[in-house]
């Protein structure tokens, strides 16, 4: 496989834009991990699998050293300013097309068409349901918010090419597969409102309806699962806690796209193999563990059919964590396919196929992307 | 471990027969793995570990170039039908004997007597437990029904050498660990009578009360654990789970055998270390992670003592997954025991034995087989 | 990093003293591993990845030859007597500091200084919350209980460097996190008197007040976590259950230690990425998994920043356990730091600089140890 994947254009299904902005130590450290910021107690959060990444990989894209000292990478980051930096982190990864979650801080990320134009490469956009949800109620009377929802969501799949739940972070992934009834979703609304907690949704009626509201467009519909920040609820976020909902939403046809995953990321490959209208990455993961990226993507392909794995880099802030998450995720997947190979497992050209279908073929039918 | 591994004789302690007729392609995939069939999104699963594996392992078996494309291997296999497929299979498995369990699709598979014959082997028996109660729920009244199936239980030990609960896919391996009254029995069996599930039981007192009537014949006891097909709701199958039970039944001096444990092999393996009585395995899992055996098997025996270590191919259906299984088990624990060889953590002499006792030692011990 | 992590010294957080006598071989057998003893189903409990390691790492260490026969090796063992094989066992481990848990079996156990003798190295004290506690409801009236706890505690505080909580044991890892009142508190206390429980407190109030009233003392806290022997519940011992504990303690600055961990590992990698004051480590996970210590500590350091970990050995009865973790936990450490340069992810300067801090600046910082 000797460079071949390092070749392919990668359709990155899940990432966000880049802040606008220089930045502090402190900003660039509180943007690198999933921790809040560095701490008294552990030291910097350099000392991380991604801050070694940044100065390995990154280093040189700024002509520093390899291996640069924290604060020499971040003058140098200062002197050529974001803008440029940003250029350089993107060149070489090869992304052909993001899809762009714009639901979470969209005034100070890039949009999904500066993102792209750092490269000419294409943009598509993923809603996220529980911010469209919260602008309806922010503007509207609970009585009719089902309706409402409803007609804000057609608005935005005229152009957008999935939605996205963060069902994790608010009620956890142990959801009642049911459809709630529209009575049901406006007296919900009314509860949140009255509790004051409209501008952060987080009622497991709604969060139903939402992810059944998204599924009569039949667009794909991404679910965070598991790993993020010290919001989320780990212990409730097994993607096993969505077979309920999978085996009710198995006939629709619609694609379920499970985000991260780890630590369960055997499990949702499992989840991948017995339904066909699920797929899976790891996301995040993967610039998050460095040197061990290899051991966590072979253990999502151990179950889920190649046929239903995706990329996705969930850049966000950052644009080191392009760099980053797309060269950990290229050696990753040559290793896999070149250990098959040295097993006599699969042929070279199974492998070159399967390279292909992950890194961009099962994206573009699972998202009907078409050619652009 | 120079092919010292690949010349030992397998137990096969847990195993159906194939299926006595030719297949479609449909048909093929549909037995491939834990998925009901090939989909539209995700493709083929020759796309997937076991279909590579099928076209690695068994295309030369059948006179093909190793990778033979998917329609060249299914059409050499309706060439030769499915009994010369299933001889050519077989043949190089070095299994000796082989513990089927007859409980499920027996109709439409070979017998153990069948099975064994096409390689000279030995076969037994392993009673499924839900089958039998099915049975005699279907001929007879409720009342009594406690007794009426340790009546039949007690026929089907004379010549059976273990039972099986699918406890996992009925009622999850959440258990009470109390053993029920007969009363409680018989009022259970009205019960599923009455709403007309009686052919398919998942009541948690049928469920107990099934585990204990076996206990009492001594034989060991075999669980489904965890990885299986789109019925089973792995969240409620951790082998942890039945850690109550383990508790309650650790001081009868009967094998219980934790089947497949994917994707938690880990916490099988460290139920096995601190209850005496309890044996594990990886089974099923091996075919469907392919070339990934050598790390799932290496992780059951991190905390299982080699003593509670056993082989089962779960072979089903197809008779490639014997082949395949036996292939991926024998090169999985030749690369375990060659790695503590390299690391001077043990002997090749130990090594050696370990191997013994996991190929057959512990299942012949645990079983109580002796020789034919 | 050729023989680099060799020449540190370790300072070991979390250990207990060894048996002050002479053993059969079921008495070795049975402080092992975390089974109880060897069995009549799964055999000798020298048959394990522990097993092994004392036949592979400490045969040598007694003049006898790598992997000698387990009787052998309990007969040279007995010949040296338990005092000189422990001076051998501990000679070469390089512990610089011991800091010794002394709340259990502490009769039968060599003291923290004895134990420190052997080498020269120091010992300091972590104080079991509940041993604490039992002593305190067997000497005096349950009114006033809370405050007696408070003020025995106290007195300990100004010797030990930290507290332990047993948690895991006597009542699961699922805390509410909230404190309770000294009214609650006190009403518990009479209700194991009732219970007749005193001896061994297992109720979820006293269990949360001990921790809260521990962290008042600004001490790090210890938690067993995961794996132990067949007396926890490991399905109730994710490390993930202390989620809401973590976030509601978070804003204190008191480290809280998650000890073993396994096979959660990778679950407290995160919690210690996401909450500042969380440290780590895998203790008596690794001599348990002899050759595969190298894939489980890779696992704690895929999110764990490496401010965040810590080394402990978890000695406890056999002196070998001791050879053994050390020779292991070199050896993995070894193993991943030479991985990240091998891949150019991190300077061999950037390995050593987190080799140290490893092995014992972070506990130093944690624990503030200060020079001798």
């Amino acid at each position: 496989m000797n460079g071949v994947v390092d070749g392919l254009p990668l359709i990155d299904h899940h990432c966000h834009g880049v802040v606008r902005d220089d930045l502090s130590r402190a900003g660039f450290e509180a943007m690198l991990t999933e921790a809040d910021a560095s701490g008294p107690l552990h030291g910097s959060l350099f000392d991380t699998q991604i801050g070694m990444g940044a100065r390995a990989i990154c280093a040189p894209l700024l002509e520093l050293e390899r291996f640069a000292a924290a604060d020499d990478y971040l003058a140098r980051r200062a002197d050529l300013g974001w803008d440029e930096v940003t250029r350089r982190m993107l060149a070489g990864t090869g992304i052909a097309h993001y899809l762009v979650d714009t639901g979470f801080l969209a005034d100070a990320l890039t949009t999904p068409r500066e993102l792209a134009a750092y490269t000419g490469a294409r943009a598509s956009e993923i809603v996220r349901l529980e911010t469209v949800a919260e602008e309806v109620l922010a503007r509207s009377e609970p009585v009719g918010f089902a309706a409402a929802v409803r007609v804000a969501l057609h608005e935005r799949a005229v152009t957008a090419v999935g939605f996205k739940s963060v069902a994790a972070y608010r009620v956890g992934l142990d959801l009642d597969p049911e459809r709630p009834s529209d009575a049901e979703v406006d007296a919900a609304a009314v509860e949140v409102l009255r509790n004051g907690t409209a501008a952060r949704i987080a009622h497991p009626t709604l969060t139903r309806f939402l992810i059944w509201a998204a599924l009569d467009f039949g667009l794909p519909l991404q679910f965070h699962v598991a790993y993020g920040d010290s919001d989320v609820d780990l212990a409730r976020c097994d993607p096993l806690l969505l077979t309920p909902f999978l085996r009710a939403s198995s006939g629709l046809g619609v694609p379920v796209m499970l985000l991260h995953n780890y630590p369960f990321q055997r499990s949702a490959g499992y989840l991948a193999q017995v339904f066909d209208h699920v797929f899976v990455d790891v996301g995040l993961t993967l610039h998050n563990v460095g040197v061990r990226a290899d051991a966590v993507l072979a253990e999502l392909l151990e179950l889920a059919p190649f046929g239903s794995v995706l990329f996705s880099s969930d850049g966000f802030g950052l644009p080191e964590i392009y760099a980053v998450n797309t060269t950990l995720f290229r050696r990753a997947l040559t290793a896999f396919l070149d250990d098959g190979i040295a097993r006599e497992y699969w042929s070279t050209a199974d492998a070159e196929r399967v390279a292909v279908m992950i890194c961009s073929g099962n994206a573009e039918r699972a998202y009907r992307l078409g050619a652009s």
